[in-house]
């Protein structure tokens, strides 16, 4: 069994979900591995992964003002508030979502649903440059 | 290090937890590993999966309500509603849980604690049949 | 492609967020492997895992009052309340949590970001002895 690993820089552009499922297809094909299991680590905890829905655009605002709604931003609320009112938030939001991904790879595609795709969840209020590690074990 | 992949088909019936873990566990005995790593991936972005209690049914009945209580189904809070009441709230439970989980296999049975069973958590208001994916790495 | 197992026992003291960072990076070290997949598995439903911020230790403070605030404690809410009011809250923050952890290793070395540490989530009143299978798969 032979391992590929490969670090992805994703550019957020503020809250909400950005698809990188285009990119990671990308690594599964470069890593010349057809069949094992593909890990996802975002190296970050104010921002998170998340497999859903990749058909209709308002299902990833409605994610977003869900979280708006259920995490409040209300600093009263919060003793870590010296990096502003979204920091302690984008903390929760990422415990509330995942840090890593499991996707089984099979004839050198994921096992991915008709409808899923895989998004990075940026949690705070401006946009970052997050570190996603792509690591494949498999044959 | 071998590979077994399995596609398992199941068939929930409406909202609520359905326990598999005989289902998952059968995966493990048919691919003959006896030790490795133990995968499982469903295919949908409106049920998800989870581990949980085994033993009293209360849990499954409170955790259903309570993700009734916390998601809810208003859709003047939503834009994506062409679906029905229960769809975009399915989309945010399915984030709120697991799409993928990993279970370490050892002398052939799963590390699973005494009071942990896997379940596939139905989020739509009908049955469904759903995709998990069952991957074994090992030997 | 070998494996490496180990138990881990930890001793929690309560709510909130236990770091055990340190003794899965020695575990990583004594497998002797450099390249792989790590697998953290907690063998409960009222303990969890997450990875989080482990700079300000108000981070964790926030976090658990966002729990509290989040799952109730009112008894009338829920079924299952034979083993006291922190039981069936405890199942819930489980459910919203991890009780898997996936985390790549590079070079003999967990691929954390700079600010992440790994935690025990404990989720009942009383302290608990916990325990987490680390499973390593590499070279």
């Amino acid at each position: 069994m032979k391992q590929y690993v490969e670090a992805l820089e994703i550019h957020t552009r503020g809250p909400g979900l950005l698809d990188i499922t285009a990119k990671v297809a990308g690594v599964v094909r470069v890593s010349g591995l057809r069949d094992g299991l593909l890990t996802l680590f975002v190296r970050h905890t104010s921002a998170s992964l998340l497999i859903q829905e990749n058909a209709d655009p308002d299902v990833l605002h409605d994610l977003e003002q869900f979280m708006r709604r259920t995490v409040s931003r209300d600093t009263r609320l919060y003793r870590h508030t010296t990096e502003g009112p979204d920091d302690m938030p984008a903390h929760i939001r990422s415990a509330l979502t995942q840090t890593s991904l499991s996707i089984p790879v099979k004839d050198g595609r994921m096992v991915l649903g008709t409808w899923q795709a895989i998004y990075v969840f940026e949690h705070r209020d401006c946009g970052h440059s997050r570190e996603v590690i792509a690591q494949l074990l498999g044959e």
